[in-house]
């Protein structure tokens, strides 16, 4: 693997509810200097990352229904339209983990799907939040997302009790093969954490670290 | 203070991402059987605590843009009206500290007035997240919240880097008068707490340990 092949698997990420214009900003510049897939961003900061970012190959990545993924279906299709309205070009959205864990499977896979044709085209990352999902459940999840229509299976928000682990990485890799992407986020701070994701069966990496993880990679 | 006048200042909180139903009917339950102002739950819950609650007096509170708050003012509008038309009776919604911190007060303060007005009557808490503010930046969101038709302004999320403290409930209270309520949430577990932060000015609470508290409050 090059450098510019990782930095092209990792989505650059700020997502502090108190991130200013500055840090968005530095945030898109050092994606395009860096040549990251996205930068990965609170909806707020959409129009200003894709104005910023026009024309760089850099993808925009909103996050929907994000952190807790409580929010109605309703809302989250609105979230996404407007996201998608504003320039995203890629949506990271939260499922509903409460209910999944009432019962509700169906109503779980039927919002992803509404989210999934809300985005118009535009790759719906489904983050499973897996620090709070047994291994059947991160099954199932996974198998919703293919059903419904997602690009990506994503572990963590990076919010929750735990980020991404190598174990969940392998297993939602397993059950999805090559039809979709797998996403780990949450704790990657150093190269050796983002090589053991790829190692796992990860192809993108969500992270703060990006710039620091590209100078740790080893000479090629 | 009696321990009904004490239940009354209370919304009975469950925000955890994996809340499920049970627990969900559960809060509605203690909040009934303890007299307590409110259930503070995520949207989802809105039509089904609406339900499981008419006609028991206890209001139902969700959270708007919560708790990131980095959403755009139409997504927190959208939310907003959702919730209302669910059978929201109050609603707790988190400032966008970003544009804060980025100098756009007069869009922190708009956005403020716009899920007021999408509110349609029903009390809005503008939650302020005090531990990402400085004293500054406290006075000026109180001070919006008034101007913007707000009923209450809030500390925290109880998802940041710290919750309620005395000094900010004070300072609060100060700014606000008698014209808006004051509710301290974040890390508030004792009686003893509780009762501290009344004493700073308080007049309503968020926790998730109302049950505790109410047991723990000296016999009248």
């Amino acid at each position: 693997m090059t450098r510019s092949e990782l930095a092209k698997m990792i989505d650059h990420t700020v997502l502090r509810a108190d991130a200013a214009q500055g840090d968005v900003a530095a945030l898109c510049d050092e994606a395009v200097h860096n040549g990251f897939a996205a930068v990965s961003i609170n909806p707020a900061w959409v129009s200003f990352c894709a104005k910023k970012l026009e024309g760089s190959g850099v993808l925009v990545n909103a996050t929907i229904g994000f952190p807790l993924g409580a929010n109605t279906a309703a809302v989250k299709v609105a979230e996404a339209r407007d996201a998608v309205k504003n320039g995203a070009t890629e949506l990271d959205m939260v499922i509903n983990v409460g209910a999944l864990k009432s019962g509700y499977a169906e109503f779980v896979e039927k919002e992803i799907a509404a989210v999934v044709k809300a985005a118009e085209g535009v790759p719906v990352k489904v983050i499973l939040e897996t620090s709070l999902l047994n291994t059947d459940e991160k099954i199932a999840v996974c198998e919703m997302a293919m059903r419904a229509g997602a690009a990506f299976v994503k572990t963590s928000t990076g919010f929750g009790r735990a980020g991404a682990t190598t174990d969940d990485v392998a297993l939602m890799r397993q059950v999805v093969g090559a039809k979709l992407g797998v996403k780990a986020a949450g704790g990657i701070r150093s190269y050796a954490d983002a090589a053991a994701m790829i190692g796992a069966g990860a192809d993108r990496l969500g992270t703060s670290s990006g710039v620091a993880i590209l100078k740790e990679m080893p000479g090629e």
